[in-house]
C-alpha cells in the first residue's frame, strides 16, 4: 500500500491508503489575509504562531507554510519588495523558525517561488512535503530537482502549460505525466502526491462525481496519494461548512487520503473523524470518542472548537485520563 | 438505470441510481416506543399524524407504517391480543388510513406478520414499497405472492434461515438467491430493494468498509436498488448523529439509493442533502439552497429542525417565493 513519510524534528507522519486521512492545516498562508500580511510586515508572528498551535490542537497533523505576502508598505519604500523572489526566501525562514519553535509537525512548504522552496527546505526540520509541481515544463524542470535534492515527498497540480483542463481524463493524464517525469527523476509515486484538482460544485454541477472518480482512478492506476484544497468544492454556495462536510468523507470512500484545510472548523472535523472510523482507521474508536468529548465541552460550556480542543489535549497531557471532566 | 417506482395517490418517487437519495420516514413505528403503543391501544392517532407531516416536512419522501404494536392492556382482558396475526392487520389498516389523510407520499408497509402486509396493500393507494422479504424459506413462499399480485416492490432483507452472516460475501449470496427466487415469480430486479443488513461499527470495527463494498456490488452484479437502516452503523457509539451524517454520505457515494431513517434530525438531513448536490442530484442546488434557508432560521429563530421545515414548506406553498424571509 502506498505510504508517503513525512517528518517533523520527532514526529513521523504518514499519508496512506491504510492510514487516517490527513489533514494538512492551512492557516498560516498571507495570501488572502490582508491582515495577517500587514503583520508579517511588521515582523509580528504572534497569529502565525496562534495558527500554528491552534490547528495542531484541532487535529491537523501537517501545517502547510505558504510564504506568498505582498508587503504593501516596503514596497513604496524599496521596490525590491514588489519581487517575490526578494521577499518570499527570508519570510519562509522565519515562518519556518517560528512554527518549528512551537508546534512538533510535520511542514508542507507552500510557494510558487523556488527559491523559497528551496529556502523552506533549508529551514525545516525532518522530512517536510513540497508544494508544489505542476505538469508545466518550467515548474517541471524547476521543482523536480529539489525534491530529487532533499528527497522529500512533493504535491503534484494536475495543470500544465495549458491551464486547468475542465476534463477529468485530461487531467488524470496530467497528473501521470508528472509522476512519469517524476520517475525520470528517480522520484518514486509514493512520494507524488496528486491534487486532481476541485472545482466548485456550484459552478459546474459534475465537480464532486469528477473528484470521486479521479481519486479511485489516481489510486488504482498511478498508485499515489491525493490531496485537494478541500474548500473549493463549496465556493460560492451558501452552508459551505455542510458541503464541505459531506464532501470529505465521500472523498474519503472514494480513496483520497489528504485535504489542505482549515482545521479550526468542527463540522469538517466531526465529518473527517467519522469517515476514518468508518474506514476502520480508528482503532477501538479512540479518536471518535475524544472528538465526541469535545464537541461535548463545546455545547456545555460555550468553547469554541479550537478553545476545547486545546483543553481536551493540555489535560490529556497532563495525565488526566479520559480528557475533561464531563458535568455530572 | 434501475428505477424503482413508488406511488402515493397522486405522487410519484423513484428510487434510483440517477435519482436524488430516497429518505423513508423511519418515526411510523410502536416497537420500542412504548408511548406511541399506548396511544394506538387507546385508538389515539394524533402523534402519528404528527409523525407523518413532520417527517415529510423535513424531507421523507416515502414514510415507513410499522404495526408491530403490543397491546399489554387489551391482551390483559383478551388472550386474543397476544396474537401479532389479531392485533396487526386491523391496526396496519387504521394506521395507513390516518397517514393517508394527512399527507400525500407512498407508503412502505412494514410489518413481520402477512396478513398486516396483505391488509397494508388493500388500504394504500398507489403503489407501495413492501417490507420486508428475507431469505428464509418461509419467508420467501409467503411474501413473495404478495408482491407479485399487488404488482409492488419489496425490500429484500439479506439474511436466511441461518441467520445474519458476518460475512459480507454470504450476504450478498442471500440477495442474490432473492432476486432470483423473485424471477421465479415473476417479480424484476429493478422492484427489489436490497438491505444488505448494516452492522454497528462500534462492534465490528469494518462494518463501513463492509457496507459501501457491499453496495456497489449489490449495484454492478444484481443492478438492484439498496437501502438500510440508517442509524445502525453508529449504535453504541457517543454522537451518534455525527458517525449518521458522515455514513449517509460515503454510502450514497458508494451506490446507496434509500435509507429507512429519522429525518427529524437536521445533521443526517443536512448531510443527505449535500450528498445529493455532489453527487449532481439537485439541479442547480435548489434542494441545498432551501435547506440553507431552514438551518439559517434555526440559528435565527431557536425554531427545531422540524418546526423551520415546516413553516418553510408553508411559506412556499403559500406562494411567497424563496421560502421564509432573512432577517434584514
Amino acid at each position: 500500500m502506498t505510504r508517503t513519510v513525512l517528518e517533523s524534528k520527532t514526529k513521523t507522519v504518514v499519508i496512506g491508503f491504510d492510514e487516517p486521512f490527513c489533514v494538512i492545516g492551512e492557516r498560516i498562508n498571507p495570501t488572502g489575509r490582508k491582515k495577517l500580511a500587514a503583520e508579517l510586515e511588521m515582523g509580528d508572528f504572534s497569529t502565525v504562531e496562534k495558527d500554528a498551535l491552534e490547528q495542531v490542537a484541532c487535529g491537523a497533523t501537517v501545517l502547510d507554510i505558504n510564504s506568498g505576502a505582498v508587503f504593501s508598505n516596503k514596497m513604496a519604500e524599496d521596490p525590491r519588495y514588489a519581487d517575490n523572489n526578494f521577499v518570499e526566501p527570508p519570510l519562509m525562514r522565519d515562518l519556518i523558525a517560528r512554527v518549528q519553535a512551537v508546534v512538533d509537525v510535520p511542514l508542507c512548504i507552500d510557494s510558487s517561488v523556488p527559491a523559497a522552496l528551496e529556502a523552506g527546505l533549508a529551514a525545516a526540520e525532518g522530512r517536510p512535503l513540497l508544494n508544489s509541481v505542476t505538469g508545466e515544463e518550467e515548474r517541471l524542470e524547476l521543482v523536480l530537482p529539489l525534491v530529487k535534492k532533499y528527497n522529500v515527498p512533493v504535491v503534484a497540480i494536475s495543470n500544465d502549460d495549458t491551464g486547468i483542463s475542465e476534463d477529468p481524463d485530461v487531467r488524470f493524464a496530467v497528473a501521470k505525466k508528472i509522476v512519469e517525469r517524476a520517475a525520470d527523476f528517480g522520484i518514486p509515486a509514493h512520494d507524488i502526491v496528486v491534487d486532481p484538482l476541485v472545482m466548485p460544485v456550484g459552478a459546474m454541477a459534475t465537480a464532486g462525481r469528477q473528484v470521486f472518480t479521479l481519486v479511485t482512478r489516481l489510486r488504482e492506476e498511478l498508485g499515489v496519494n491525493t490531496t485537494c484544497g478541500a474548500s473549493n468544492i463549496s465556493f460560492g454556495l451558501p452552508n459551505r461548512h455542510g458541503i464541505n462536510g459531506a464532501y470529505l468523507p465521500m472523498a474519503i470512500g472514494a480513496g483520497m487520503t489528504s485535504a489542505i484545510m482549515n482545521p479550526v472548523r468542527s463540522q469538517e472535523m466531526e465529518a473527517i473523524r467519522a469517515a476514518n472510523l468508518l474506514m476502520n482507521h480508528d482503532p477501538n474508536g479512540m479518536e471518535w470518542i475524544k472528538l465526541a468529548k469535545v464537541l461535548d465541552a463545546m455545547k456545555e460550556e460555550g468553547q469554541s472548537f479550537a478553545e476545547a480542543s486545546a483543553a481536551a489535549a493540555s489535560s490529556s497531557a497532563g495525565g488526566r485520563r479520559g480528557g475533561r471532566r464531563r458535568r455530572g
